[in-house]
C-alpha cells in the first residue's frame, strides 16, 4: 500500500468514524476500528487526534475545491445557484457528519489548526462566489450596483446558518434554497428593462 | 438569601464560568468557584451539569423574550430593524459566551434538553418576526408579495449564521447587518411608487 493509498485509506475511516461517534469523543481506537491499520499504526502517520483531524480538514479542503472548480452553468446567474446548491445539498452533507463539523467549528476558537482550516474553507467560497458575481456584473446578467465581495459574504453566512440551523434543530434546507433563490433574482439580477434601454 | 436569589447568583456564575472555560471542559467546581456556594450546593439545586446548563438556557431564554418584547419603533420597518441589531449586538454576546453557546449548539444532537432550548430560541425569534413582517404587509409598510414565516425564517438563518462565523472565524458582524437592512429596503419595502397610485 503506498503512501498516498494509507492516507486515503485513514481519511475514509476518519470520516466513518466523524458520522459514528461524532467529534467529542472520537477516540484514535475508533478511527483505527473503521480501518484495517492498527492505532499504532495510525500515530505513526500522525502524532495526535488533532493532527490527524488537521490532515482531515486538508483532504476536505481538496476535495471542496475540486467540486466546485467543475461547475457547469451558461451564465453567471446560472453558476451561482449551482455553487449554492452545491454546498447546500452536497453528498457528504449527512446529518451525522455536518454535526461532526459543526463540533469541530466549534472548537476553533481553542484550536488554531483547526481556526485556520475552517477560515480557508469560507474564504474560498466567498472568493468563488466573489469571482462569479463580477463576471456577471462585468457581462450584465447581475445589477451594476450589486457589491460581489458584500455579496459574496452575505451568501456564505446564509449557507452557515443554513448549516447549523439542519445541526440544531433539524430544520431543513430547502427555505434557504428557495429564500437564497429569490434573493438572487430580486437583488442581484439586472433589471430586464433597464438592459433594453 | 430566597430560592430565587439563589438561582439568580448560580445564573451569573454559569455566565461568568462559561466565558471562562468554555462548555467542553465546564465542570460544576468550575461554577462553584464563580459562586459563593460549594460544588455539593449546587448540587443540591441541580443533579447534574446537564441539568445546571439546560435551567441556564431556560434563564436565557426568559430574559430573551423580555427583552424582544420591549423593542420601539414607529413602524414595522423600524422594528424588524430594531430586533435584528439587539439580536446582533446584544450585550451579553461576548464573544467567549458566544463560543460557548456554539459548543451547547454543536452537542444539541445528542442533548435533547439543549436541543429542545435552542429550538425554543428560534421558534420564539420566527414568530416575533412573523408578526412584524405581518403587521407591515397588513398596513402597507411592507410588499403584499412578502411571505411572513418563509423571510422570517431566512433572516433566523442569516442571524444564526453570522453567529458561526463570528465564534469559528472572527467575522464581525457588521457585513450582516449591512446586508440584512439593505435585504429588507430591496425585498421587503413596499414600492413607494406602487404606493402612490
Amino acid at each position: 500500500m503506498s503512501d498516498g493509498d494509507a492516507a486515503e485509506e485513514i481519511m475514509c475511516a476518519t470520516y466513518r468514524a466523524l458520522c459514528s461517534h461524532g467529534y467529542a469523543d472520537l477516540t484514535m481506537q475508533d478511527i483505527a476500528d473503521e480501518s484495517s491499520k492498527s492505532k499504532a499504526a495510525l500515530h505513526y502517520h500522525y502524532d495526535s487526534k488533532h493532527d490527524l483531524l488537521c490532515a482531515f480538514l486538508d483532504y476536505l479542503y481538496e476535495r471542496f475545491v475540486e467540486r466546485t472548480a467543475d461547475l457547469e452553468g451558461d451564465d453567471a446567474h446560472e453558476r451561482l445557484l449551482g455553487l449554492v446548491d452545491a454546498v447546500l445539498t452536497e453528498r457528504d452533507n449527512r446529518e451525522e457528519f455536518e454535526t461532526a463539523i459543526l463540533e469541530i467549528r466549534a472548537q476553533a476558537p481553542y484550536e488554531d489548526g483547526f481556526r485556520d482550516r475552517l477560515t480557508r474553507f469560507d474564504d474560498h467560497l466567498v472568493a468563488e462566489l466573489t469571482g462569479i458575481l463580477e463576471t456577471g456584473v462585468a457581462d450584465g446578467t447581475f445589477d451594476a450596483d450589486v457589491d460581489p465581495e458584500d455579496t459574496a459574504q452575505f451568501i456564505v453566512t446564509v449557507l452557515t446558518g443554513t448549516s447549523t440551523q439542519r445541526v440544531t434543530a433539524g430544520q431543513p434546507v430547502e427555505c434557504s434554497q428557495r429564500m437564497l433563490a429569490d434573493y438572487v433574482e430580486t437583488n442581484l439580477l439586472a433589471d430586464p428593462e433597464a438592459l433594453e434601454t
